[in-house]
């Protein structure tokens, strides 16, 4: 039994519009051994995820704001060190919201094992594998009900959460459009994800314009990732019946003071569009199915997972900041 | 067999924000007797809507837009005058949706015989007992899902629709908060249809800060008839998996340019919110069993109806663009 050191990153304020390292703090604890019931692990990937941000909030909505001075808290994959639970053994891999730190000492409960299908992509269960694969087969399927040859349009395409829905919504007949902001994304997602169109925003003069260019026979279900001017976009090009998946709306989260929202909201009443929020803890139930599906999608390679990788924590900040900047090409990953 | 004329309220141009009297004319047509098939009626009564703005512009969503220089249409309800149909006789009543005229020559296909539970009150077909009661009654139900005990937020609650909303959600059941536009509008609500909170938006300083006070508990059930800053603060009030029935939102209709949304619309992802939009020409299958509920509801007094009723023909654009002063307390009627 000995005493281990953790390196973690606190939250030290609030940012008020977007972050900056200031709002953030490398700091070294000295952890105890594991106790009765305790396990203590090493990571060795974690996540950085747009929703983090809403974290960072006192008035946070989604879930509990991170606590000032603490360390925040995220998915990570790592493996057991020791532990101090009949469950858990040395070398285990293991899930866990312990990221932001590069040892964690967590109660047995709170981890999830993982027989990794490949341990060379132990990272894809932070991202196609885990909570942005399972946020795409929930949002998309539950919320977008998509009908084969039905049109789905999908912002931040090439995103951890995009780029999944983009391919199951090829594998389920759909014809997809996605909207990303690099030439480089969306030669990726054409080429190598099959996805019909896409969409550089970034370099298109009217987005509702190029994306009834897109979208000849309109937008069946919309999956929303972004908000602004992309969701005001797909109001315009929807057919009647439409659904929208809201799952994120990155484009308004470091807005210091509320921006006003899309100018055509009346088309949610005469187009008889349906609009649902969702977050994916609600819908654990369907992780079992999920994995099933994916795990088979991924190791057949149908559906194809892009990763940015950042090297170590103390990187991760810049890691999260270029979340909002596009600079993530696919899923964000900090590998320890 | 004789001929008849009939004075029509014709589109002449195509309004660009609140529309005015140029927009209309007054004209005078000459009908032949019914040829086969054909019935020639006397309107009684015709409503004027807010939903007819949507169909004065060019591009309209809703429905067909209102060709220029034709009579307009809407709900009517009329007495047969003379029948060349086996179905019609003269002097049955009829609910057509020949409004802006006071005769109207129509097939007798597109007529629906009415029987009166009230010759009195026969103007409740183009009220609670008609479109704007089954708009509420559909809306509600199907879209809000309201659940006994929950609170149900109304918009407009004292107009044709909203105060269908707001009796059928007290039926239900529910708490009751609704926003109206004058002090008189409240008193009724309160006092006459038991509706637990009234709002005068027009007298309070924050909607949200107004709406928090009167649903204490959190709102489940938006009822959406204005859109805009009620909007706003409903998504501000609401609880998660809060459920918004979409059915107007008359604060936009007479922009002449979009105005921005919601500047909050984020909190339909972190509160996993619904919005439905609807229009109630797609549920005529649920008009039986409306008619049933509602008439009993109607007779026994437990819904109470409020109409205001302006006379002649000559006066019907005015009740038309009094609709979006709230000069309507209830229905807003044309007696013809």
């Amino acid at each position: 039994m000995s005493n281990y050191t953790a390196r973690q990153i606190h939250l030290v304020s609030r940012p008020s519009g977007m972050p900056s390292h200031e709002n953030f703090k490398l700091v070294e604890v000295d952890l105890p051994p594991p106790a009765n019931g305790e396990v203590l692990v090493e990571n060795l990937y974690m996540s950085v995820d747009p929703y983090m941000r809403g974290r960072m909030r006192a008035d946070a909505v989604y879930a509990q704001a991170y606590e000032l001075n603490q360390v925040m808290y995220g998915g990570a994959v790592g493996q057991v060190v020791e532990s101090n639970n009949d469950g858990f053994a040395p070398g285990d891999y293991v899930l866990s919201n312990g990221a932001w730190q590069d040892k964690l000492l967590a109660p047995a409960q709170s981890l999830t094992p993982l027989q990794p299908f490949d341990k060379e992509r132990i990272s894809l269960y932070l991202g196609t594998l885990g909570m942005p694969g399972l946020t795409a087969y929930v949002g998309l399927q539950k919320f977008g009900e998509p009908k084969s040859g039905e049109t789905v349009f999908v912002s931040a395409a090439s995103g951890a959460v995009g780029a999944n829905v983009c391919q199951i919504a090829k594998a389920l007949g759909c014809r997809v459009v996605g909207s990303v902001g690099s030439a480089a994304k969306a030669e990726w997602l054409r080429d190598e994800c099959g996805v019909d169109e896409v969409i550089n925003y970034k370099e298109c003069d009217d987005l509702t314009s190029a994306l009834l260019g897109a979208a000849p026979d309109g937008v069946d279900v919309y999956f929303e990732n972004v908000g602004g001017e992309h969701l005001q976009a797909a109001l315009n090009a929807m057919n009647h019946f439409g659904r929208i998946a809201a799952c994120g709306m990155i484009s308004t989260y470091n807005n210091a003071e509320p921006a006003p929202g899309p100018n055509n909201l009346m088309l949610i009443v005469g187009k008889k569009i349906r609009i649902q929020g969702f977050i994916v803890s609600d819908h654990a139930d369907m992780r079992p199915r999920f994995l099933e599906d994916m795990t088979q999608w991924v190791s057949s390679d149908q559906i194809k997972c892009r990763e940015t990788v950042v090297h170590g924590l103390d990187n991760a900040v810049d890691a999260f900041l270029g979340l909002f900047s596009g600079d993530n090409f696919g899923k964000m990953i900090v590998k320890l």
